[in-house]
């Protein structure tokens, strides 16, 4: 099972390559670690993405305002927002292979490690005695229950030495797990060091003045210090809220998993400003929303879940993902977050400027709640890809690739193919498009026998192809062809752009939440 | 006259600050020096031009595909471009007031006063004498020539010192213009050094492996590296384009002049690839193109010009500014340039890798040539913002502020305003709006008088009001209001959605290209 996944994710990322979705970054320079770059087919369904959200945001809620805030900010802002002393991986190197790691991931492993010494004891008892009950065994066999003990010790001591910062209770967990370098295959640790995920960089060029600035590790800041310039140059009335797709930066130590975890990535985050008090209501109103936005788009209802936070970060009363069901499993894809008053208060503290809403109907002054939806936009892209893909049998035998992107998110809306390259058919194939183009993203294509083009289009999820064959110069009637089910119908040029349309809009995608 | 413009600018700037168009960075902190944050108005005037200029090249040319990739790229792709050895400003510091200068601009402020000695040698002149010459004057004139003299001289030292990058040249050249410190008033300066205008960062945790990064000072190298992985997944035969827009960072020592320079700014970049020997012909193509589009606007023809670049930069062999009036005068607004082979070789050369591409009618390899266009987003949003702002007199006595935005590029598309807040006219309005909103933008609004709404939505650029009142009720009738003619007219409900998709559809703008 989990090999065939590993599968899956292989050969969606090798497509997502060959077909212009995904292309490693600066790869003639063999590349840069965990950035990615967006090709044609890539940047077309990005952008389709950021429309449906910004514009289910933005255009189908009257409260709601779109901003786009610099990713340069002032330094001090990392201090309020936590960043600058909390924003930290724990770090250690192994003295002889020189490779680095994450020290919870370490000890992490190090606990998986036992779990599988515990499977196989299971797995053997289970073999050699009938009415095997694998919970009695556990509580009741010596060995394994060593291992237990160890394990709920470890996790205890790694949340504990986490919580408190503790690095040194870090190093001593490594130790007394007696953990080896998977490279080295020593014990030879260094300390473990606190490392701040924020990159940073150099401001302006007068000595005196330069700044050490950071590349902003999430757009969220970006929101609350222009709370109130928005609130009052928008005349915003709680509860309102402010939209923003934007990029961020984060220094993993360790990034994988493809553009589920990037080092530039991008986020569409909305800050929605609530009366103290309500912040549970809207915080059961948005997971709501949020969740109906992400079904419509119809990848299957069963590919989502809600996942509570048990650990809540410092400035959340409430916190939950959406899940997606990622070819490595469910993985986050957005979080819902109640954010309290903590953020607009700490920067009233930090910048001395009062952040107060002055609430007319209530006639009282006071520092908003918060509610934040937060999609990661890369993730809904892998969300997008991965769940479209599918390699099919047909029923002649042959093999075809497909991705049944929703065709509102598409790259190309419609590919238009005449027959052959003679008798005028690119001609009026030219002119149909030339209809089309203002308003569809068309791919246009002479070049080789119709069913290969066919299966390029499948590849790159192109909803409809249309035919321009001999017929067509007679009763201007082409044939349309449906992706998904490769069934071909004759139809008039004239009713095509509004037959598109009609599928192909996001406009009308957004009419069905 | 120089002072109607600065107040004009002027008053741009705060107009665009009090309607939500822009705001400095990190305005609560004091702000954060040449970054500026775009308001809820201000994102979505940005948005639509993205998508005037992204719908245009990449839709309306089927040889143009556009892609996205990442600000991060190798180090190694900035020594290639040239942007490590070349790309800096000579910098130097006064010792006593410790503040630092551009030395170019220096001698380029010291060369302008001796120009205004000139200017007022011949003034002066002018009074006295009766039929006055000035270039008669200023040739004979034993002052007025001296100072021409040294103008010329300093104009040729200043030249030669940069194109050699010789700061010792620059720094003896500003202590013989006995170059003063504004602020110290003394001549006591350090040496002039280069100083590189990328901004750099380190990515990754292990050490050894921890590599200087650049944040991307153009995105034109992002288009380059990719060339022949979109070239091959898109099956693109030359001649075509790959479309580009990104943020990019330039550390300015002297940043200014509002969204004109940022340290922080956004760029539409496409590169169009073609046979070498053909550059000229489509470096025309392309010039027309690209006016077209910009006039297509109508922010008024005279406001743009060409101009020639007379110094090529290393890699062009032709070049030229589309230039705009801007409130401080006429200033590149996007640059055309014949770029050569110079970077597609330069990545050959230090990637190792081959950029060539088969021609299968010439049947040959060769490396392409490149026409570049690349429009500043910012400089464009400036030129519609401050083009479009305008104070006006009104018959009755009173004053209004009106942005004339283009109303395809207008923040919002209509007012929906019901004429009271009660007798059933909200609901009626909201009926309205609900079914506009999923495909025009539109702003509600019901309190305040309705000449106080009109005049709000006037500084905020809505090209269309409606109200809702009584007879609405009755006929189902709206008045819709002009924002240019302030004229009101009656029209149905029925035809409301129509008129405006035509009088705002960035689609219908591009069919008029």
């Amino acid at each position: 099972m989990a090999n065939q996944e590993d599968n899956l994710f292989k050969n969606v990322i090798s497509h997502a390559k060959e077909y212009g979705f995904i292309f490693p970054s600066s790869e003639i320079y063999d590349g840069l670690s965990a950035v990615y770059d967006y090709g044609q087919n890539g940047a077309e369904l990005k952008n389709n993405i950021k429309e449906y959200w910004w514009k289910f945001m933005t255009l189908l809620h009257d409260n709601i305002v779109g901003i786009d805030s610099a990713i340069f900010m002032h330094p001090t802002i990392w201090k309020a927002s936590g960043h600058v002393d909390a924003f930290n991986d724990p770090m250690v190197d192994n003295k002889d292979s020189k490779k680095r790691y994450r020290a919870d991931v370490l000890v992490e492993d190090a606990v998986a490690k036992l779990q599988d010494k515990i499977d196989k004891e299971v797995e053997k008892a289970a073999k050699r005695f009938e009415n095997f009950d694998s919970a009695m065994f556990i509580s009741t066999n010596a060995r394994v229950v060593e291992y237990q003990k160890k394990i709920d010790e470890a996790n205890e001591r790694l949340k504990s030495a986490m919580n408190d910062g503790d690095m040194a209770a870090m190093k001593q967990l490594i130790e007394d797990l007696e953990v080896t370098c998977p490279v080295s295959g020593t014990r030879n640790w260094t300390e473990v060091r606190q490392f701040n995920l924020m990159f940073s960089t150099e401001m302006g060029s007068v000595a005196e003045d330069a700044n050490k600035i950071y590349l902003r590790p999430e757009t969220a800041q970006g929101i609350f210090v222009n709370f109130l310039n928005v609130q009052k140059t928008g005349r915003m009335k709680i509860p309102f809220g402010i939209a923003q797709i934007g990029k961020a930066f984060r220094n993993e130590i360790v990034a994988r998993q493809f553009i589920f975890r990037m080092r530039e990535f991008e986020q569409m985050e909305m800050q929605f400003f609530v009366k103290p008090g309500e912040e549970m209501k809207w915080y059961e109103y948005w997971k709501d929303k949020r969740m109906k936005w992400h079904k419509t788009l119809g990848l299957g209802d069963n590919n989502y879940r809600f996942h509570d936070h048990l650990n809540l970060a410092h400035y959340a009363n409430a916190a939950c993902d959406i899940q997606f069901n990622f070819p490595m499993g469910f993985k986050e894809l957005e979080g819902i977050h109640s954010r309290t008053d903590f953020d607009l208060k700490s920067h009233e503290k930090f910048s001395g400027k009062k952040l107060q809403y002055f609430d007319t109907e209530a006639n009282q002054n006071y520092i908003p709640y918060v509610v934040e939806t937060s999609v990661g936009l890369d993730r809904m892209f892998l969300s997008v890809l991965a769940s479209s893909y599918q390699e099919e049998k047909l029923e002649d035998g042959s093999d075809r690739v497909v991705l049944r992107i929703p065709a509102s998110l598409a790259p190309n809306k419609v590919a238009i193919l005449p027959l052959t390259k003679k008798d005028g058919l690119p001609e009026k194939a030219m002119e149909i498009m030339n209809e089309l183009k203002f308003d569809l993203r068309c791919f246009y294509e002479e070049k080789d026998a119709i069913g290969k083009r066919y299966r390029r289009q499948d590849a790159i999820g192109t909803p409809y192809c249309i035919t321009i064959d001999h017929q067509t110069l007679q009763d201007n009637t082409v044939t349309i062809r449906d992706r998904d089910t490769m069934k071909q119908e004759r139809i008039s040029v004239d009713v095509l752009r509004a037959k598109l349309m009609d599928a192909c809009s996001i406009n009308n995608l957004l009419r069905k939440i």
